[in-house]
């Protein structure tokens, strides 16, 4: 598998078989008052109880698994202050090979911890753009490794589909699925794995109206690549991918914007209801279905739930009269 | 099944038949982080994940389908502040049939309402014992309702440990089992199941030592009914129930007490790396463990969460500098 293709729905089918007992199959809950709220009948994948507490892992193992032998054995190396350097580190570890994380200055100490904890190798870096691809490029050329990036390749893609894939085995007849969308590989992969089921679910993207690239990508038809994020959906900040954004603009029936107080207040009402810890990112999609209860009303809609890492000491309701 | 009978494990395996389809099989998880720092092999049963919340549908679905048509017909009733009204609610409307909640004056509001809604008639009493017991025989003689005590009954007993069971069928070799007492249906019920398993795990109650009777009652074989508990696990405030310590007396390998730090603690590490919202009766369990390490270092040790109803505006390790 290239990594510069376009994945296809049978990638994702490839990816599920590779990754098999190496990631959680996650269950999938629900609850009656959701269901109420939202006028939906919702069925929640819980990638927060993922190995590592998200989705990442997909796709960095299907990378990891991906590669042959002679590839694989100077290791992998990304740059990341987030979920993907924990992920990719527990993938090489899996595969017994080295991981190189290049970290900007600044990064939250605990996911540093994490990255470090999983048996990465740490390379700081300044905190911008340039350093870290700078950095990147260093560490490649000193050790071989192969990049492995976040979100905008075949094979990280096809891994996150994974998820959808799960979700639709569990529970049959699905029609909509709803993920985030911040660099796109969750989403994207989504749209992979819809293509697969029968009936074929609509693909909803959910973005913070603060972070809100992909919408604005799509209503032009030329992908934004730079914007200044104010969400505090920390996983959602980046811009979409380019290969993301080919499968998003073909498969997406609609981006739906969200607010801050949406999100925070769905991150709540989930931890409540659902007695999950989930991070501000996956409350974006439950966030989506409450303000755009039109397109789900009395429909069966698959929730990507993506991640539950929080810092538990600073709960968004109990700090949001804070300025930021 | 006489309620006022001691249960046994044949009990626990007829409970589980009668309930299943109406009680949720809650999952089974696992944290690499955790083991390490038990020092043991720890599988959690997340009975926070139960309909309404906590393990307590068990017992009192066992209990509610247990009743011919014609003891059902006039509904049941307890008294009750916590979750098992709620429970018992939910159970209630699964069957059809009325129930009957006496609740005293400043019980917590969202209790109350969660039990209104899911359709139990509300009777306010005084907030003490006394006021509770005639309030509820007032309602059991207008109303000829059967009552349902919330755990020193043997359909109720035996309705809880089918979380045990279900955690023993999928978590094969279990060596201990780890269980919160308070009033005692759950360790209780947890004690009838081990029996059932093979090979036999040792059973554990972890106590608050700040509402230590079950400690107590098994130290000096007379049971204690009367405390002033001090301990933020709400849901282990109460006395052991009498046939719940016939069971334990003769079935725990130990009762293993926490401190109130250590059970804040637990709480805090379960929600950060289970990413689970679960409340303190629960993480009473898992600070158990990590206190007493000795009794399981290199176990495969079963562990019950009970429950997962938590004020969210009121996290303890963001109040605990305030005094109660």
């Amino acid at each position: 598998m290239n990594p510069l293709d376009i994945p296809a729905a049978k990638d994702v089918l490839d990816a599920a078989r590779r990754i098999e007992n190496r990631v959680r199959r996650t269950p999938v809950l629900d609850d009656v008052h959701l269901d109420e709220r939202s006028g939906a009948r919702l069925h929640f994948k819980c990638e927060n109880l993922q190995y590592g507490g998200a989705f990442k892992l997909r796709g960095a193992m299907n990378a990891v698994w991906s590669l042959s032998e002679t590839e694989a054995s100077a290791g992998v190396a990304t740059h990341s202050s987030g979920n993907h350097g924990a992920a990719l580190a527990l993938a090489a570890r899996s595969r017994g090979i080295a991981c190189h994380a290049v970290v900007p200055e600044g990064a939250v100490r605990s996911k540093l911890d994490n990255i470090a904890a999983n048996g990465a190798t740490i390379h700081r870096c300044a905190a911008n753009q340039h350093a870290r691809e700078a950095g990147l490029a260093l560490v490649l050329a000193q050790t071989g490794a192969v990049p492995i990036p976040p979100f905008d390749d075949a094979r990280v893609i096809a891994g996150q589909g994974t998820a959808a894939l799960e979700l639709m085995q569990d529970v049959p007849g699905l029609e909509c699925l709803v993920a985030p969308v911040g660099g796109g590989g969750l989403a994207a992969g989504t749209v992979l794995a819809a293509g697969i089921g029968s009936p074929t679910p609509l693909v909803y993207a959910a973005e913070p109206r603060g972070a809100d690239d992909t919408w604005r990508s799509l209503s032009s038809g030329v992908r934004v690549t730079e914007q200044l994020p104010a969400t505090i959906a920390d996983g959602l900040r980046t811009t979409v991918g380019v290969r993301n954004f080919e499968i998003l603009r073909g498969g997406l029936a609609a981006v739906l914007c969200v607010d801050e107080h949406e999100i925070i207040a769905a991150m709540k009402l989930a931890w409540s209801r659902l007695k999950l810890v989930i991070e501000p990112s996956s409350a974006v999609a439950l966030a989506a279905i409450l303000r755009h209860r039109e397109h789900f009303a009395g429909r069966r809609v698959g929730v990507i739930l993506s991640g539950g890492n929080v810092d538990l000491d600073q709960l968004p309701w109990l700090t949001q009269q804070r300025p930021n």
